[in-house]
């Protein structure tokens, strides 16, 4: 197919889209409910279709010697399948956040008005590898009364067509619109481009994948996009710090997923307590097997051997067992660092003092700022919103973990008796 | 200047309001109410040489042949300058929405959550001519913590290089930090694009003007652009309307200020009371003057003169005393008008139905929707707001009439007591 085609055709399915997004408004909690469910069933029912489609995209990625790691993220099998269709059901169960009337008032002039939450309408959700993707992001976006428009990636494509479909299909059934979840079916770089440009059709985007796919979204999009980048996550150990709890929360953080976004990838200790806190935690970090990039005062006092940290250190992301350290002058100096090294994603301090911790909070400019916890909470489940899209970074419309309300926008509505101006 | 050096000047700019926004914070809103007034006092202080410079600006504009209209939007003298004062200072009554609790809970685990409304950081406003917007923009955006770099037109350089500086220098006697406030001295197609691709300084841009350069933003844009494009505002008559009511609604919004983005463009009658709806309204519009583009129906019942609509007619915003007239089957009919050929902008119904208006609300796509009210009341000061950046038609962060409240983002504070997972 020629570009221009291409092009034409994701214009059509973002047309298609819009006008499925007018009926998606309409449909009740409880028929968005068992939409839900039909989905649910559908993909079980497809199992076999759905398994042989998986088994498309993993021959050719055994042929294109894609990594284990890769291969394990891309197959799909009758366990995995159920879980899918658990999450779905799930997602059935979680509270409606649309129609929710978040404040009204009435204006001396008796005019009265309600800001409601309502859908956003259209979102393309732009994504790599793992075909589960599909049917969480359309799940959560369908639940929230929005149209989607999915584009994944090549190494899932059969998979991804068939999860999309089964969606669809089972949900029609029971009155899903003609519409509302569309995939996609082209795998080349220019389609992003379409989608990103295609701003009368789609309201939002929210790419989930490496940095190089976000970057060309966001270089590209005419429309809100909803990202992270990074996650340099520190933990600031103040002078007053309990340092048993500090050193459990260090390890916690680095160590209990270190391939994620909320891990801890650099300490900032307090000088007061160099002496004290480096070898007290240096052993824990080396018992867990912690590679500690370390400045020049941690270096001896760690007890560990180490590595000597660069000023490359203090902004990189490490996603695993390594960690940077850093010695500090006290609150200040640590503010600072965070600020200018972070990625402004999970920051925490541990303290005993209250007001040192309000400044920490009031001051780091991040997403969520912790004091005396872990970095790890920074998450939509451990928040209790029940479901997670992603975390933000960004201040517009959603930070730190997203919801099903960050899915939705509001509206005002105002009812008078012929008033005018 | 060469274009790489306009970029390195530009990017210093940036760098010095990110560092600016970090003190920003540190601000109570005592401070900030005394900064304000400062600002406005020096404002006042330096009459004679801002009136200098927009003279210098004046001229340039005579010499360029700009029209009258132009001219006086540009021109500025002791009483506009006093009443630009007074607009700052009345920036410092209005109620500081930064550090409110939006929400706060506890988690089985005993972690506490605060989210919290915080400053959303460094917001680039690009603008035409008018120098006030200058002042207007700066102290809204100081008001809520953030810091702002200012981009304005040609034509106003010079007055708003002086009014920028009167803010800043006034401002940093009662404790402003530095590089709070800076306008841009590029007035360059170029440093448009400079800015709108700086997105590790700007958090976001706020266009204010022509389609033209507000387009050029959001094809540039890499950080969130909030906007509004058209205003294709409508009002329909359902069949169980007060007539007389719906007129005076129509003759308001078309008449009482044309000019603007919330003022009428296209009613829709229900074909129903056509006949006796339109003599009606033609009379009071004829009277205003209002020339009337109407589809076959509405032609002849109307009245008056009248010019046949046009395709292109019911998605043009005439910013005039012209209104596009178009008879309807009903409810449905007029929702997927407004749907397609709207700008979801603000759009009203006159009933006396109560579910009619409801249907009507919740299925019109627009930022605000209301029920027989005049379209002229989507309005930051008619909302009770108390100031006004602009009004969104975007869907996400902030939608319709824009107050304070819509320049913050907001933070999630977490205390524990050392949780770990």
């Amino acid at each position: 197919m020629i570009d221009s085609d291409i092009q034409a055709a994701i214009h059509d399915m973002g047309r298609r889209a819009r006008a499925a997004s007018r009926e998606l408004v309409k449909l009740s909690t409880e028929q968005k409910n068992a939409i839900l469910l039909a989905m649910a069933d559908e993909i079980q029912a497809r199992e076999a279709t759905i398994l042989t489609e998986n088994a498309k995209d993993l021959a050719r990625a055994e042929e294109n010697g894609l990594s284990k790691a890769m291969l394990d993220r891309l197959t799909l099998d009758p366990k995995r399948l159920t879980a899918i269709a658990e999450a779905v059901r799930e997602v059935a169960t979680l509270p409606d956040p649309v129609g929710e009337i978040l404040t009204d008032w009435t204006r001396p002039n008796g005019l009265h008005i309600t800001k409601k939450r309502v859908p956003i309408g259209v979102i393309g959700i732009i994504f790599e590898s793992r075909p589960n993707v599909t049917t969480d992001a359309a799940s959560l976006c369908f639940k929230t009364g929005n149209a989607t428009l999915l584009r994944g990636g090549s190494e899932a494509i059969h998979s991804n067509v068939a999860l999309a479909a089964a969606l669809q299909a089972g949900g029609e059934r029971a009155g899903l619109p003609a519409d509302s979840i569309q995939l996609i079916p082209f795998t080349d770089r220019a389609s992003v481009e379409h989608m990103a440009r295609m701003d009368q059709y789609l309201d939002l985007i929210i790419p989930r994948g490496g940095k190089g796919l976000i970057e060309k979204v966001v270089a590209t999009a005419r429309m809100p996009v909803i990202k992270h980048y990074d996650g340099v996550c520190h933990v600031y150990v103040h002078s007053d710090a309990d340092q048993e709890m500090a050193a459990s929360i260090i390890l916690n953080a680095k160590t209990q997923k270190p391939g994620v976004c909320n891990a801890l990838e650099t300490i900032l200790v307090h000088r007061d307590i160099a002496t004290n806190f480096y070898p007290l935690v240096g052993q824990k970090l080396a018992a867990a097997q912690v590679e500690v990039h370390a400045d020049s005062e941690a270096q001896s006092l760690l007890g560990i051997a180490n590595i000597p940290a660069t000023e490359q250190d203090w902004s990189t992301e490490w996603l695993d067992l390594i960690l940077s350290a850093k010695t500090v002058s006290g609150l200040d100096e640590a503010i600072n660092h965070i600020n200018q090294y972070g990625s402004h994603h999970t920051d925490s301090i541990v303290t005993n003092d209250r007001a040192v911790a309000e400044r920490f909070q009031h001051e780091v400019d991040s997403a969520v700022v912790l004091h005396n916890a872990s970095t790890r909470f920074n998450d939509g489940g451990e928040f209790g919103f029940g479901a997670e899209i992603g975390i933000s970074t960004d201040k517009l419309h959603a930070r730190g973990p997203m919801g099903l309300a960050e899915l939705c926008s509001y509206k005002y509505l105002v009812d008078g008796s012929g008033q005018v101006r």
